[in-house]
């Protein structure tokens, strides 16, 4: 079952320049993490039950980087979190709407995590994210 | 100060083709509603905290349509819920970030809403929304 908006992504040229909009605002960026397997920088800035996480690409070749050069800076995915990822992935499939992945796959911490296809979802690339129960990982 | 995310606003063809995808994931359309003003009909899919709202374009010179033919659907603008967009229009000004409107204006049910120019948002249309005070209208 889908809970809550878990994040919206923003792919920014450059998170300094754009953190001040929220910071403005009274947000607060809590952390910022490289994920290099996915060639980014990832600034959380929690909001209510969601974040808005600010994705500045590190290498030329990464998807947030192609994002920026086909598009530029903007929307660039909206995650919702799920309490039970496999079973959001079997009605997909029983709707046939396309998913991006084989199987559900483990994402940063032991979450759970798929995506549908743009195509399936209006142009919109949506994660669905569930967090890692207790022990789990 | 912001409280949480109010919703995303995602542009799309058809409401009856993209509502598909939310409701095989359990999502419910509380309601469908038509905005003449903006040229737009709206489905409402409330997800914890925040909504999806779908926007259709009902005229071919609304806003939602002009975005459909520059940019294919996707998502059009993000909506972040405060309790007083007074004081947020007042702070993004002192820190010299443009807003679109010359205050914040009366939206649907005495809300008050302002809007980051994309511009001054790493390209995202950025909503501040404000619900309307009890008796208030």
């Amino acid at each position: 079952m889908i809970e809550r908006i878990a994040h919206i992504g923003i792919a920014v040229r450059s998170i300094d320049e754009a953190r001040r909009l929220y910071e403005s605002l009274g947000l607060t960026v809590e952390a910022i993490e490289e994920v290099p397997a996915e060639g980014v920088r990832v600034a959380l800035i929690p909001c209510g039950e969601s974040a808005i996480e600010l994705l500045e690409p590190t290498s030329e070749d990464s998807p947030v980087a192609r994002f920026l050069e086909r598009r530029g800076p903007g929307i660039h995915h909206l995650c919702l979190g799920s309490d039970d990822v496999m079973s959001d992935d079997a009605s997909l499939r029983g709707a046939g709407i396309r998913v991006l992945r084989e199987e559900p796959t483990r994402g940063a911490g032991g979450s759970r995590v798929q995506f549908v296809h743009p195509k399936s979802a209006g142009g919109v690339l949506l994660e669905l994210s569930q967090a890692a129960a207790d022990g789990d990982e």
